[in-house]
């Protein structure tokens, strides 16, 4: 049998290729939208792709079903709860499908939501026993999925779906079992998901607190407590996923804009993203653009910022930067793209257009402008962060605050200095506050690590 | 805690990152001489290295450690028993590290060596519990290390330990654990190493036959019974690694040759790898030359065709893949590369030098010629692959019996024609046969692949 | 004064800039399709691009002007003779343009084209006096335009125009001017173009037998004599030329085939063009494929075996190699692109297909077997290299014939070996006979310079 | 006859390749340090170097010739009066080579360096006459060779050779003769070359000044009036030149630094050139860093700021950046290269250590702060551009005068904004400044182009 996951770091999105080899068959589970990777696989492993899994509905990322189809003519099958607006086969609880010494078996498990499904996966070719199950949106490394996502009148009905999966579906299996979720870190699926991309059903039962409730009253108490940031992606992304998304073909291709052609469209409304590192964009930015730099979140963060039916205007270093931003946005339905700057930042400096920056501030010298009414701080990082150590005197007004226009405490025509942990909140903050009209606004350099690093203390 | 393995496809050489970013400290189990990505990974997690494992003396591949401790400052740690030349921490069974929420464990596990170690780590952020166990060369997925590698008079010892390591002192640990050795298929470590880089305690006692024997002698008689192929290369690795091998940057550098200055070094004795692919090859290629090219498994057939204090020669397409070739000659210490063929094949051609081909028949061409008294058809493949399928009529010798001259069947003056499974080592055979002085041999193209989707049938 | 010429090579067209940084205006003359290097001149030097000129209406390439109009709003201009589908501004002779330093004077010169003109460039910050002229396809380096292309009924009008034009127009200028043509070498616009892109009036003068000729009656015998081969490309590209040629953004995108995909357009007749060097394609290829590898001349060659309005498959080793490609076609017109062969040849060879081999022989094989009634030899080279010396006892048929099918001495069923100077020209011949149903046909490695090389005569 | 000119765009550099493809002889006429230029052409256009000529021993650039005899083996060919450690052959006026086609003879043309020569080339496949002068550093397009860098004792000596080679030796040549100098704009080896290339003798004869004057006093006063800057590098280079520099091979390989290490180095007295743009380094760079980004001539600039033997470390954003940077200090012989900061710029910030910034102020936002008392402005530009328009109320200090640490009006603890034409030579001088203690200099973003195009006059 062979197995592969496949890895998208920043949104945290698992994929998964099984199939065998002898038999030349191979199915892919919860697709991404950039699909050469499984195309590629089939190809160096000669396979052909059979069958086309996604466990649900996603609500983070755009399907790659359709594309994979396209490219592959397999067929896309998803449970027959999910109401879909697309050609599919529908998927029943106890299906089985059988690729040579690979062996799939589909364990419908709602709760995150309803038409969710785990593959109980056999490598016949080893063990007659089951080797592995993907655990979809259910189970995570470290977490659960939340049950808030499909809507919020069926919240209750989900966290008692979530608790049967859990609790009464999954425990018929055995400890020593892999456990392969559909997404890891970043997602914004769960709550608190762990770096580690897989685990075993034992390590989890011990290890994963969402697995030790007592009752369900208690489990509901808690996944029904307190949800995670919902970007203003998501909606979006689930009506697309539903309705069956844009080929990538039908897309925009690559623009380079003039100055003049780039303010224009900054005019007509479109959102400027500044894709360069913090250190650029503090020199000088386009006034109202937002600094989201390439990172692993890059994606969630523009889902936070940028609403799903904006044009997007896109300023890079070099081309390939901008190859890569589109495909990052395409993962999350972002499609209206109309070009990236030609000539970069330095031919908007020369059309003589005002230009803005976003002063860093280095450790070193906040530290000797504190004593004396300084600046206001403002750490923008999680509660977690804050409480594992911050700034003495800082405000703590998390990022997502800022971006939803929530921080009544800081007043715009005083000194503000941001800090996150290493620097790229902070300037996606700051840039923030500058689009809102706070006009003196510094952003920490190298953030609080720059911080400790420069020996001056966390409390 | 952080937890990362990387894999080196090829060679199946996997090697793990464990660290916490709250305290920023990183271990490295079992680098690879190529360390960057492991730099990467530190500073990009915030993390700087501080330890350096390795969980025995590597017959296969080249350490990375003393790289990685020239780049970090960081020691290199190896159990006590392990007789090496260089400065080092020696580790004992039971020695526990603390990395913040990582928490590592030494056993020692000997068997493939004697001086194997295996790592129990336990994520104390998230239980008490272990979470995983690093087990070297001693645990594979679907396989275990091999006795005979650190020396044929220590084998029964070996084995012994190889009982006691698996049997006893795993046999403590819970199922749940989740295994991470120290090699992946590709490797030549172990006999039958599965596809997939990790797995479970509780699914190989299951799944694997190596934990399932009833008694001592039964695993003996197994484990001695018969050793996979040990390339030309292991013998001089290990030596390598004991006495600490060479750094990178005292090796030489990229080097263009006109056709002049190659055919010197060719009759100076270099040995040539031309890294085209099968049809490039077939076309026209330098008499004498070994035909290698990208495909995973390439340091692997370059340990078993080419004697490791060999000058190396190299014919690519591309400069890029002179620099990939070199990384991959590096990893197993084939540290004497002299240089490419600039202007590549084609620059040799125009030259006037004599050159040869490998003609690649179709399978549809073998077809017609096989009823009437028509080539000798070699199948180079292994035991298994051609146990599940060949073509009627064909010759099973493989592929190690003609790198070893050992085809004695087969007259020098018949027209032969070779075939593996997609075209890859058949070249490899072929060019090989051809060094030797068979005058007419030819090469299925897409081997038995496309001689199965062509139609015709495998007995 | 800002001046620059910009060469595409294997076309040989030329294409220049003209600007005064001081007023940041710009000038582009005859640019190409792929307009990315002008943009990149105007931006670097601080210009925008104000004037778009072509000289004629081009036959051998599509103009780059409705582009690079659509990127700048440039206004296109063409001589008033000129018969054109597009909105443009004309030009009359000695109208004058000026921009901060850079004076252009438009020159009529009819001859290759009854539009043509050229045009006298004085650097007035350096001198009052003219610096150059640019001579569009009047007068190359060694050569001048042909009067052909233009149509066969005005063959003798535009001779005689040629005659007034070079013996007239231009006599009044000053040997010391500069002459920088519309092309260079590998050009098909003129008989014998010069690999020198650039020369002096004095020099031609001098050097270049058209300008010396007695009398029309003599210049016009010589000129009409004989025209260089117009390949199937150029009716298409002039009529293209003269309705305005789509825009790149309108034309096809990147397509991966499958082995199946791909077959299944071939057999709807879409043209397979190979671009791996000679020695890949020599080793497999897929039947009825024409080895057309990246050279300087590709694209004239492409236009040479290949109808404008085909449907192109190609067969590339990488993705770069198939945007390199791509945008050769596009130069040329050869817009129909479908795609090319996901995962190369091996894809194919591995997926069962008849394959085909064009056989390379050597330069010392060759010799070997040409004593007892060897192979027909066949030199594809122009009579201008086969008059420097060819192989003893060889047929010449020029590629042309070849491509025309007008080899009438070949029998089908004979051994035949083709030879060119380095062994592309052969590939393209040998794929075009065995595309003919010539079954027995190999390409001497390394070509004439290889026999040289190996110390064989050449009579 | 095959010829071509291979330009290094910054530096100004020119160098040539003649040959004939015929005979397959090639030479190459004052080749840079990085060859495969020349080894690319030699092989694609099937021939070999047999001869190296230095038109003399430069000054503004290390001599390739010792790289390429290396490669080739063919001799290096320098005038006899040169004097010169290394083996080479003498060349004496008069003396003529012949490749084939190609005729090359020798004219000895001092004045540039006692040791001058330029050749003259004849195509004899096109004509008897001669076709160009390649007229090394001694008449160039709108300007001549500088008597003054072959030291100051013969200055006088070397202003009698410019004349006689310039109004008497090179008078007998006619008017149409292309002329190929060693240099084009951006060599300091001149005063006022243009950006042109190449031009005739007949037009230099015309437009050029230096070639008008009506007696030798004349001449002499202009050409000892005032010289161009001599960079720092000159000196070392034209002693590395003469004693024969060492092979790339023997310099320092590829280097990532920690930011630990790199500030080690610091301490030890290395100069840290930030190749990042002018906006990112505003934004923060290490302090005392120099900002010399990529633009053409990046070289003159290093030249001018650092001196020769100092060790160099570099801050960029990528590794392809780094290597870029490396050839461009090779070619003037900064072969002290110890590495680049690994993780660029943010590893630093995030380290904790002290950071720099340097404050782009848009044109409207100097424009607002001009009239109250605002900022001392300085214009850094040369006194050309400051002639031809000026931001009313700066004060002019050529950059050169900033690095030399020559603006005594200027006080250091005053706002200072100094601006160039684009933003990149200001943020030279603003780190520069930096450096030298002035604690409030800021640069003009888009420096005088911004400036006019946001609608503001200069005077």
């Amino acid at each position: 049998m062979f197995f592969k996951q496949i890895v998208v770091e920043g949104l945290g999105c698992l994929s998964y290729c099984i199939g065998c080899p002898r038999v030349r068959k191979m199915v892919v589970v919860d697709p991404k939208r950039d699909i050469q990777d499984y195309l590629d696989i089939a190809r160096d492993e000669g396979m052909h792709v059979t069958h086309i899994f996604d466990t649900h509905i996603h609500a983070d990322h755009i399907s790659g079903a359709h594309e994979l189809q396209a490219a592959t003519d397999a067929p896309i099958l998803i449970h027959e709860d999910a109401e879909v607006g697309y050609e599919h086969e529908s998927l029943r609880d106890g299906q089985v499908f059988t690729l040579g010494t690979a062996k799939i078996e589909v364990l419908h498990t709602p709760g995150h939501t309803p038409n969710g499904i785990s593959l109980l996966v056999t490598d016949t070719g080893r063990s007659a026993e089951p080797e592995m199950v993907l655990t979809g949106d259910l189970l995570f490394v470290g977490d659960i999925g939340r049950p808030d996502l499909a809507g919020e009148d069926i919240i209750e009905e989900q966290a008692r779906n979530l608790y049967t999966s859990l609790y009464e579906k999954l425990a018929g299996l055995p400890d020593y079992l892999e456990v392969y979720p559909a997404h890891g870190q970043g997602s914004l699926c769960g709550k608190s998901l762990s770096g580690k991309m897989s685990s075993t059903l034992g390590y989890e039962r011990r290890a994963n607190p969402m697995l030790n409730f007592p009752d369900f009253a208690a489990f509901k108490a808690e996944v029904t407590k307190e949800f995670p940031i919902r970007p203003k992606s998501f909606s979006h992304i689930i009506e697309t996923n539903a309705a069956g998304p844009p080929l990538l073909s039908a897309c925009h291709i690559d623009q380079p804009l003039t100055p003049d052609q780039f303010e224009a469209e900054m005019k007509d409304g479109a959102v400027v993203i500044d894709t360069r590192d913090a250190a650029a964009f503090s020199g000088a930015h386009i006034p109202g653009s937002i600094n989201i730099g390439f990172e692993k979140q890059l994606a969630n963060w523009v889902g936070m910022v940028v609403v799903p039916d904006a044009d997007i205007l896109i300023v890079v270093n070099t081309r390939e930067d901008y190859e890569r931003m589109t495909t990052e946005l395409h993962r999350i339905g972002y499609d209206r793209i109309l070009g990236y700057l030609s000539g970069g930042i330095s031919a908007w400096l020369m059309s003589g257009r005002p230009t803005e920056r976003l002063d860093q501030i280095s450790a070193h010298q906040l530290d000797n402008v504190l004593d004396n009414g300084g600046p206001i701080i403002v750490d923008v990082r999680t509660r977690g962060e804050w409480n594992a150590g911050h700034i003495e005197g800082a405000h703590h007004i998390p990022l997502q605050c800022i971006l939803d226009g929530n921080c009544p405490d800081v007043p715009h025509d005083k000194d503000i200095v941001v800090y996150c942990g290493s620097g790229y909140r902070s300037n996606i903050a700051g840039s923030e506050l500058q689009r809102r009209g706070y006009s003196h606004v510094r952003s920490l350099a190298g953030g609080s690590f720059a911080w400790a690093n420069a020996g001056m203390g966390l409390t």
